[in-house]
């Protein structure tokens, strides 16, 4: 039998490691490989022949496993080129050195791209027998056709809870006290982080990439609750700008490895504003950063199950030689009242380089909220919570496969 | 028969609530008062007359209770002051007009102020048959005598999470990548919540309030980190201040009504000087600001258990007419091998105006952690999870009595 290599990339996500989790089980139940490789570090770690053997893992760490944020198997930002060829000759040896035949890669848009590339060029050099299998993760929910992508509703659910108790926070002063409080989100391209805070019904001011920051405008909507109740609750999304695409943070501004601006401060600037025209004297500012993505005892049940088995229908799919260079996604089902879903294919070149914004027919105007149905569409996302194993009363993690020294042996 | 009132001051805690559904139910088991009145918005409220009836709550929404954040009362920053004698008159003849015997009141340092200040004015004044009851909430955990204050050990639980979980953030990126993470936490005088980030065992660099800091030994126990595994996972307190008592975040420093420095931004001082230093390239900074203590998902069951019995305590003890100016604390109990504790009561007056810091002897040198027995202390605290009653896929929160507009017609 040949094997198969599962490896992560791109920014964690809390329920990143329940693809993998998927993948594993799937195998020890209807074994299509006699290894399951993880690779560490993604392409980078697969390049250097960095792997670990997770096919006989056991239900207790399957399972640790899926409540562990974060990528287990380790990431990284090494964009693999398609005009980089000495990279591409190298892990097709590699996979043939080892009797590689599937690999699977989750990730968001970059990492489609990466699945995309390895199967483009098997095709284009008639490499037979390898395949490339995209599972989607992103936080952001910015990737194309698939209805959601895994890890979006477990951060959605994060930051609508602490939406939720912040406002209980913000509320407890008496109306003399005028108090602004500004939840800042991720999401450089795509709202749909800020959005699903009004999950929680108390938002009163929701900035988004998809409109264009007015300062007139939103200090009059601020202004506007503070003479209302003395409170006002804001999110704003990092990616907030002006009409000609200046970003609201943007004098904190810089670009990562990829040319993506690395944002954070657009909280901190509105507070700025609302301060320097007297819209309140008093304001907080909480930045969820790097939480946001990984505080899994926020777990979305829906999400991590969905993202569990959709690493099992992709270990399925792989069965066909001829499943390559396709991304495993999420349809829900409209043919039943209750939120279901099914799993699909489609080529991971459609996904790839494209963003999915939050639809502007959801988006009220004036800065208010969403629509009912952007509530519809996020609420059964969030649903459930999954037992939670503790140690020492936190939650149970796996210790990172790259931090083991459990590497198996170079060929 | 008579009637009680309780009310909430102070910062916001994820358990404070807990400690009034206590005083409700073990009034609905053991009617000592005919009403338990909640008074809105601590002294302020009272002062106006503002008063909920909570006698009657449902098991449902005293579940519901338990499990909010904040206050549901509201909250006041108002000081009542000793020389204000016609505000303590009319606490008095406002007392005396709906018949309320006992006033339970739950906060940390001033409110015990307020509990000391009202039974001595009785004392003084030959005022009969008018108890005043401290019960302590602080998530500082800084009040002196009692073990440890409700809400210190859920907010050290959703710290210590945080912490687990952003470390494994923190370390998915290869070696190559050098990488400073910084988790800022409240504590102004006392570094109890920073020290609480220990629980999850993976912090490298500990910055206290209670040790002076010195930035070359600071820089060169991270650069040590960074040379030995390329990452570094660094907690620190707002109130992490030089020899000389200013605080490193000091650029950023401004008072509060009480005089209180208001904080915030010892993680971005600290960043600075990491990039000034060129000890490392790269830092991200998480403050965890408002979050760490409204984030009641991560409630600790013994925490809320704890708050809720303590109100039950403070209940019970109130039925002696000699019992006021006292607050009900939690001791540890060590006649037995498990975990457990017994409620007492001290003199409100000899807990408030005091700080009880870190104590010294539980902090490792060099800024590398705490001791083993702090270790001890610290996680029998954090034991055990409440189950959690959903709504929509959130937690149920029940919706602030101050908003309610049920408010006791004014006599």
């Amino acid at each position: 039998m040949p094997n198969c290599i599962v490896a992560q990339s791109g920014g964690p996500s809390s329920v990143i490691n329940a693809t993998v989790a998927g993948i594993v089980k799937a195998n020890q139940l209807n074994p299509l490989y006699e290894h399951v490789y993880g690779g560490l570090n993604g392409i980078e770690g697969i390049l250097q022949e960095r792997f670990v053997d997770l096919t006989k893992m056991s239900d207790h760490e399957n399972q640790v496993l899926r409540q562990s944020p974060s990528s287990a198997l380790g990431s990284c930002r090494y964009k693999l080129r398609r005009d980089n060829v000495e990279d591409l000759e190298e892990i097709f040896a590699i996979m043939e050195k080892y009797d590689i035949t599937t690999m699977f890669y989750t990730g968001g848009n970059d990492s489609m791209d990466t699945v995309a590339a390895l199967s483009e060029y098997a095709a284009e050099h008639n490499i037979a027998n390898r395949r490339f299998i995209g599972c989607p993760k992103t936080i952001d929910n910015d990737l194309m056709i698939t209805d959601h992508s895994p890890g979006f509703a477990s951060a959605a659910k994060f930051i609508a809870t602490t939406a939720l108790q912040c406002w209980q926070d913000l509320n407890v002063y008496p109306p003399s006290r005028r108090e602004v409080f500004i939840l800042e989100t991720m999401g450089r391209d795509a709202g749909w982080l800020a959005a699903s805070a009004c999950l929680s019904g108390i938002v009163d001011v929701l900035i988004l990439p998809e409109v264009s920051f007015d300062e007139d405008k939103v200090m009059n909507r601020i202004r506007e609750c503070i003479e209302a109740t003395s409170k006002c609750f804001v999110v704003i999304s990092e990616g907030a700008h002006y009409a000609d695409g200046t970003y609201i943070a943007a004098a904190e501004a810089r670009n990562d490895l990829f040319g993506h601006a690395v944002l954070g401060g657009a909280g901190k600037a509105l507070e700025q504003m609302i301060l320097d025209n007297d819209v309140c004297s008093r304001c907080k500012v909480q930045d969820l950063s790097t939480a946001q993505r990984c505080h899994a005892s926020e777990q979305s049940l829906v999400d991590v199950t969905e993202s569990y088995r959709l690493g099992m229908s992709a270990h399925m799919r792989s069965a066909d030689p001829s499943f390559t260079g396709m991304m495993v996604g999420v349809k829900r089902r409209t043919d039943v009242e209750e939120y279901d879903v099914e799993y699909f294919a489609v080529e991971a070149d459609k996904v790839a380089n494209f963003v999915r914004n939050f639809p502007k027919e959801w988006i009220e105007p004036n800065y208010v909220g969403v629509t009912l149905d952007a509530v519809d569409y996020m609420k059964p996302l969030i649903e459930g919570t999954p037992d939670q194993i503790l140690k020492d009363g936190l939650p149970e993690q796996v210790v990172p496969y790259y931090m083991r020294g459990e590497e198996v042996e170079k060929k």
